[in-house]
């Protein structure tokens, strides 16, 4: 019988769940994925909502560590909630598969996992609140409602798990710089701030 | 043996998929919710598939119409997308259960079905496109890439199925208005279109 990493079977797990749903999906279903039998499946995760949690925590724990050097860096708010994004966007570019496990399984995790999973969804979102924070603060950023504007940044990058291909027209990088563009400086033309538009219009007239 | 009607079957029906997950529901589930016999509730629905598809075509095709009429009226572009915004915030908080079907188990569908959901979400975005479009033209909005722009507010909006609850802090019509606000003016500090900030400002110094 081949030995498995722990990796190999996350992986394989990924694949099945995003292929056949978290729930029709069995441990026995793993174990064939990765050709071992069941009870050295067991041997390194104890059921399949450990393998779950495993799914969402891996990812994510490399993305707070990031996150927090962004939030901690001596760069003005701006540039960090583009750090931000952009590393954020990277993420979910990089690895689809999982990312969208995050989205349309969380309700498999009973209540002691999910409370695991959601601390280090809010570990990850704190460092989004702190940069917003402190913008507000130093009156960089308007005074808006910052849980309101962590959802609609969250919102706007991890949709991406809904439409972003590899293969599209845009890479992750130039989604996040649209994405920032839009969330700092808004749709509307503002005259005063964006004088290439003001100089177009004159142009026209 | 009772008679039931196809909105009673699909109202226990969307909350048996968000409470166990569409896969693990079966159609003799649906039937002993609404105390049918499993032939009755056939003579409603071919299949579970189809009870999906008229989940998420349902409340779909009502929006489609509202925005029709938001993005051709005479309104200024800002004013459509605030209404857009409005209209589709309010639409998930009135129906979170069902709306949270849309984004967790649209994998449920098979291809024919599929196409048929895309086909009405297609339409429902272009409507937001349209406004977008429109803006840039005329100028009202800056020159950003459409599609993404799309993208960002249907983000923003959708993820509310995430973390939006009727008894929270804000009403959906509060959280729409800081969602346009945030996405139609930017979250950095307009000193010139935004004349408040930079009295506080002047004032503090």
């Amino acid at each position: 019988m081949a030995k498995v990493s722990r990796e190999t079977i996350l992986d394989a797990a990924v694949h099945l769940f995003n292929q056949n749903g978290y729930h029709a999906t069995s441990m026995q279903d793993v174990a064939n994925a990765v050709a071992i039998k069941k009870p050295s499946l067991y041997h390194h995760f104890e059921s399949k909502e450990a393998i779950l949690l495993a799914i969402l925590e891996g990812s994510m724990e490399r993305l707070i560590d990031e996150m927090a050097s962004i939030a901690n860096s001596q760069n003005d708010c701006a540039t960090k909630l583009r750090d931000a994004v952009r590393t954020h966007a990277s993420a979910i570019a990089q690895n689809p598969e999982s990312a969208a496990i995050f989205f349309r399984e969380d309700r498999g995790l009973g209540d002691a996992y999910l409370a695991r999973y959601i601390e280090k969804r809010d570990e990850f979102e704190f460092h989004f609140r702190t940069i917003i924070q402190e913008g507000i603060t130093s009156g960089e950023f308007r005074d808006t409602d910052v849980a309101i504007a962590v959802e609609a940044i969250m919102g706007m990058i991890n949709w991406m798990t809904r439409w972003y291909r590899p293969q599209g027209r845009l890479n992750a990088e130039q989604i996040a710089g649209l994405f920032s563009d839009l969330f700092l400086n808004g749709l509307h033309s503002h005259p005063y701030a964006l004088p290439m538009i003001s100089v177009e219009k004159d142009e026209n007239q």
